[in-house]
């Protein structure tokens, strides 16, 4: 509990993602209010304002940008967008939030960086798997030691249902799904450094936009320099669910994080035992995403840096970038270099 | 999500539950506000009310409910004051919210009931578990028939840590432990009435304070009018946490609910697997408690009753009742019948 | 792995359970052979004889008893017969394994004790659940004191389906369903004695079967002279399979025991989660079943007392006798005393 | 049961698993017996067959196979004498279980295939998961269409302790430990062919024999050509226990097979939940060992083929194979093609 004002964030991109965010700036965390939303589409930032009796909506989001009310932004656009929009925040002068990924190429990555480096303003990335308590538990774990040097590990994302393949970016499996995943596995393997990056991938759910080079299943092996081989699983259609689940084993045991069930409620009839499953990321996540924010809310209040950073965004961009070319070569891919602070 | 104005609602008992609900009041529920908070201890309100950025506050509960401002109370005051603290509330006026149990006696549970039927104001009592989703999800079970009609019912709690017995008033283990079981197992066997109590309970965490009429463990086995069996039990010091948990076995099946661990998160080393266990109810129930008092903020603002009455409170209060004379007379003993609507 | 020279065992009743134990008897306990099978039914001795290559078979009992080649027995007749079965057993100087319950009163219980101890041979009573290795690791847990003093105990048995209610004996739900939990609850907790026993129970399977006497579901409430608060519950119809769990707590924590699924194979569909359930006792105890007669065949040959004993027997009686005194009475009854060593 | 005639079997290689197997041969298998043990090392079949009162033993295999009493062999002698002792077993006309791998080669692997055909013999290999409850289950669904085509499969092995590195041959990892996941991912993808394999692999254990040739850990990538990406883990120290569990993620949801808990008992202390971890294959597998063999006695008896076969094999064998090859070249490799019919 704190007696501070609370921060005044202002949203940008009001789609699902966005729509949830501001719910939670407006109503969930305490040390935050949601100053304004932005926009393009008609009507959709001005109708979310409504609901969530945010004071001020706008189509241009340089309006948004330019409003001195506003200490921070969440970034919840296109994911092709991202970087150039940190860049914008970044030189307004507001402190950044910014779903993943971060940026589309290292060069995007590198500037985004360097103008939240320079505009000296704390720059997240929403990689919310860092605010599940449960995954939070196995990183305790790890760091203290207790299951030694991490040697196989395992992380994996299973979305519920499959949208519309037409509309799907090439890549994106890697880049907006697996991302989840390499940032995880970095996290999991502290201090390591991923070496080597193998990707099979296909599109078996919809097989029949393979030729627009739709990937909706892929798998991605990854080789760390402190020996660790991991592994990434993704598809786009579990139809049990959301199905997200890490594991690390290492020379001293293993741990497992992630949970299948919505409740432990199990109900047992003559045809067995029956249990429910979680069927969203925000039925999931959703204490995560709404810490997360909470935990920018307050980095734009002090200043500090957030504990997950652009450069831990960069890191998990150029495994998702190594298993693309990977996937175009057919071989197994060294990632490019970590960011040169030099820059 | 909702544009209405919300309610405003006064606090009353500053304690440990109190601070908890009133944070939630003041921080976590949209449609409800924090408007006064009233406590005789000297600065409790006060200090409180700072934190939380509360308007009001008093140590004179009378000036609370005076307040034409405030449309509902949270009663968090000691136990044995909880009826008197609904009277005068529904009498100014105010919707209710009281923690359980709602009366120590029939008599004084009849005149809370009657005070807010007369006084048309809605009276919902703290039975937070079936506003937690496991539980609810049981029930959901139940009542789409898919265990069949209930024979054999468990339900238990026990709590952390036993806190100075010479503090505990005699039969607390009934009246404010066991009365969330005695209800969660009529809710869960809908439309049934205890028809039989026995209960044997002993002191054994804490045999010192025998003779002074500690009970800090205790079994209720209940007869239900529809033949179930039920089995209620209760101890004030589970080492490894808090320990809450229900199971209903019917002609058609078996369901449970309730879970002892704090996250699925699971290390195994050399000496095994290892999870960690819940430790406190402001954790394991953390959403309930959230989600119950938006249920009362949102039955003030409609002036609908709560899903959960004080005549179900009643209801587990004759189960206590029972289960309170059995002790003392050694035999089963007939709960006194269910309130009277012409009282 | 041993050389010694296996026993021979003789099979006295040859029904469902019967049949089980001769073919572990034949085929599944390297230390023993099947002998002998005695069984009154016309053909079902020599069947069974048949099928499992074993080289006598008896219509009278007599004559088993007088085969010198037996060197004990293993009774599985109707539980009425037990007691003057192990009488005579004994008397023929042959060692005893007698299927729970050893007696249906304390005077057969005590003669039978004394037949064995007057014959200075073995005698071992079937609660199998002492060798499931499950229920065995409980035990271990807390006989090295790491869940502390027994406080809440449970027990249950639910069978998967009543049999014919017109042929079910007169309390057989405590002499011979519920005689397993209180075994298990006994032997859970090391050293202590039930001083005082209530039982409910009904007929809520078939209640057209009532009033000639059968109770179909029960709970049975046993305090023991360390405190310590049981509870026992049975069904004779769960639907779902065969339900048998236990769980101590203590002064220092809570141990389960049991198990519902067949296998820990899960299955994730658009319905949710789905597991596979225990469906007879010989499906989930089949190991225990032939470890407890690889048990006594050791017993057998060394002449040693088995782990499980008529004492152990008599002291679970006196629990069931208890329950039928306290359903008859409606009351809480103090168990008869144990058997007096110089009976 | 069946009262046909045992099989007699002989047991080639005296070691730990064949010593397992020689009991469950002697002792567990009512279709079988024990008829001779050859094992070259001096006395070791000598002691065994004394403990196991197994009435032949030799030291020279060429007598056992010469031995017309025996109907099959079962060999458990190391990896690389497998197929010339199927060879030489199978011209002496004796049925064939062999421990896997069945050959270190593809030209091995036929001519063993070829020289059971020729004999008429059955020839079973040792792929004991196939034999496994848990995993027969995993495959139950999946032939039923319950999670419809496989799309990302996982199959992990991990042993408990690495043995003496010095004493590991070359690709051991591959051809004796990631065999076994080899056949389990063919045989829970039926009908599928793998058909690129990528492996890496370290020696994370033990790094001071990475020059040596040692590989410790490893991770493989398998594409079928039904589309399904499998990955099969292994590492040859589990400080917690031997670890063995698969998944199979399909159009129609998930199946998880495999359990790492030795019982499901479960203690809670004030640390948090323990319980106990499998610690051995004989542990685990237990049942499973047996049931193989006893289907091999049955085969033995009848002449019908096993349902595990040499060609499954052989299967496995050309995935290790190309694992190796990818190993050894950095890429993904195409396996060689299936066992021809007119070789």
């Amino acid at each position: 509990m704190t007696t501070s004002t609370p921060v005044t964030i202002g949203l940008i991109g009001a789609g699902r993602m966005g729509a949830f965010h501001a719910e939670a700036l407006a109503r969930r965390i305490p040390g935050a209010r949601l100053g304004a939303i932005a926009d393009p589409a008609p009507g959709l930032a001005a109708n979310l304002a409504k609901t969530l009796a945010c004071p001020r909506h706008f189509s241009n989001v340089e309006e948004l940008f330019a409003d001195p009310a506003i200490d921070g932004v969440v970034i919840a656009t296109p994911a092709r967008t991202h970087a150039a929009m940190i860049e914008a925040a970044a030189r307004a002068g507001k402190a950044v939030f910014c779903e993943k990924p971060m940026a589309a190429t290292l060069e995007e990555a590198d500037r985004a960086i360097a103008a939240a480096a320079s505009a000296s303003v704390p720059l997240q990335v929403g990689f919310n798997r860092r605010f599940d308590r449960g995954f939070g538990s196995a990183l305790a774990k790890i760091s203290a030691g207790e299951i030694g040097t991490p040697q196989l590990m395992r992380s994996n994302t299973r979305d519920p249902k499959l949208a519309d393949p037409a509309r799907i970016p090439q890549w994106t499996i890697f880049l907006e799904t697996l991302i989840h995943d390499f940032d995880t596995l970095n996290w999991l393997n502290p201090g390591a450094t991923a070496v080597e990056v193998y990707a099979a991938g296909d599109a078996l759910i919809r097989p029949d936009f393979k030729t627009h080079g739709l990937l909706d299943t892929s798998v991605v092996t990854i080789r760390y320099d402190n020996g660790a081989l991991a592994i990434a699983d993704a598809s786009f259609q579990a139809v049990y669910g959301y199905d997200v689940r890490a594991e690390v084993f290492g020379t001293g045991g293993l741990v497992t994080a992630g949970d299948l069930l919505a409740t432990h409620t199990t109900t047992y009839t003559a045809a067995g035992g029956t249990t429910s499953t979680v069927r969203s990321d925000q039925e999931l996540f959703r204490d995560a995403y709404i810490s997360e924010l909470a935990h920018f809310a307050e980095c734009t209040r002090t200043g500090q840096q957030p504990s997950v950073t652009g450069h831990d965004a960069r890191a998990a961009l150029t495994i998702a970038l190594a298993a693309i070319e990977s996937i175009e070569r057919g071989v197994p891919v060294r990632p490019r270099a970590a960011f040169a602070t030099n820059v």
